[in-house]
């Protein structure tokens, strides 16, 4: 008997979340303990709201609170313009920069045979309905620079091409603020063959 | 915008948690997003239940789901011999041992001018009382051994030691596994000072 029961099942369902482990989980339980009552209580809403709530949009496949989501209801986006992202979180990286004004397109995952993911894991063909439309004019295909997302954006460009729709990868380069001699040989070597005229 | 709502609020509330920056605080809620229900629901009921249900014992000051709490109910546990600590989480380390068979006292923190806790904001009144029944024999202080916890020990046993009872300091030295090179300097000479025959 470390702890009291409430403590022990607080720090049990703690350590449950990814990256944390059992001390981090007892320092994030006695944080609970002395936190103020009503901080404890909207984070505990917060979780249940979200949980609640949030849902995909039937359109693009994102998360959202209401359906059609923000980004497909809103008619100051770019509709011709879709970009096909991995996962959720993909969406908010895009969002941060500014740059992009279109919609999106979150595939739920990338195709990786050695986890058992295949193409039909994924929303593809919800993607390719959505193109069936004529609306969209460019998909830009921007799945993760690794083995996964470079097959996964393979598969896509072989299978859209053909549908008449323009279909582009974003860059891989140097990323910014790093420093030549530091970076790995298949970055510099992209950077090199993805140069451009100044 | 960058989320629905839902998740914005679930974002910034798991961001008030201490070591939980922006990226961690989006991969803990998109981890509950995608979390089965019930474990979502099983953490915030958790939360709430030990907010509930988690006091402090009124004679050792731990916390506790009962009054008085299970180890100084427990009548196996020595009554003679009582460990003062800084704060519960060190009454957990403590039991971890399986070493100690007596009882607690949480002080609630350390003496710390620069933060302004006196040793009145601390539990040692409350301490001094346990002491009037006669029953403990020893007083084992286990305050951390830092400047805070050195100077609340040496408070405390100033104070102690006259009342006729057993005062002492868990030993410093060498951690296990240390490497004599690498100790700092502070700890090495406590080492030195606190040798032993063997």
């Amino acid at each position: 008997m470390y702890y009291a029961a409430p403590i022990a099942r607080l720090v049990e369902e703690l350590g449950r979340l990814p990256g944390v482990g059992p001390k981090t989980a007892q320092r994030l339980a006695f944080h609970l303990l002395f936190a103020p009552r009503e901080e404890v209580e909207r984070l505990a809403r917060a979780m249940l709201d979200a949980k609640e709530q949030v849902r995909h949009c039937s359109t693009c496949w994102n998360l959202t609170d209401a359906d059609p989501c923000e980004i497909c209801a809103n008619p100051h986006r770019d509709g011709s313009l879709v970009c096909v992202v991995e996962e959720p979180r993909d969406v908010v990286a895009m969002e941060k920069t500014r740059e992009f004004h279109g919609r999106y397109h979150v595939l739920q995952g990338a195709i990786s045979p050695l986890e058992g993911v295949g193409p039909e894991k994924l929303r593809i063909k919800e993607l390719l309905s959505r193109l069936g439309g004529g609306e969209v004019k460019e998909v830009i295909l921007a799945t993760n620079p690794d083995v996964e997302g470079e097959a996964t954006a393979l598969y896509l460009a072989r299978l859209l091409k053909p549908l008449g729709v323009r279909v582009t990868r974003i860059a891989r380069g140097l990323p910014e603020g790093g420093d030549l001699d530091y970076v790995d040989e298949i970055t510099l070597s992209r950077a090199l063959e993805g140069r451009r005229e100044v």
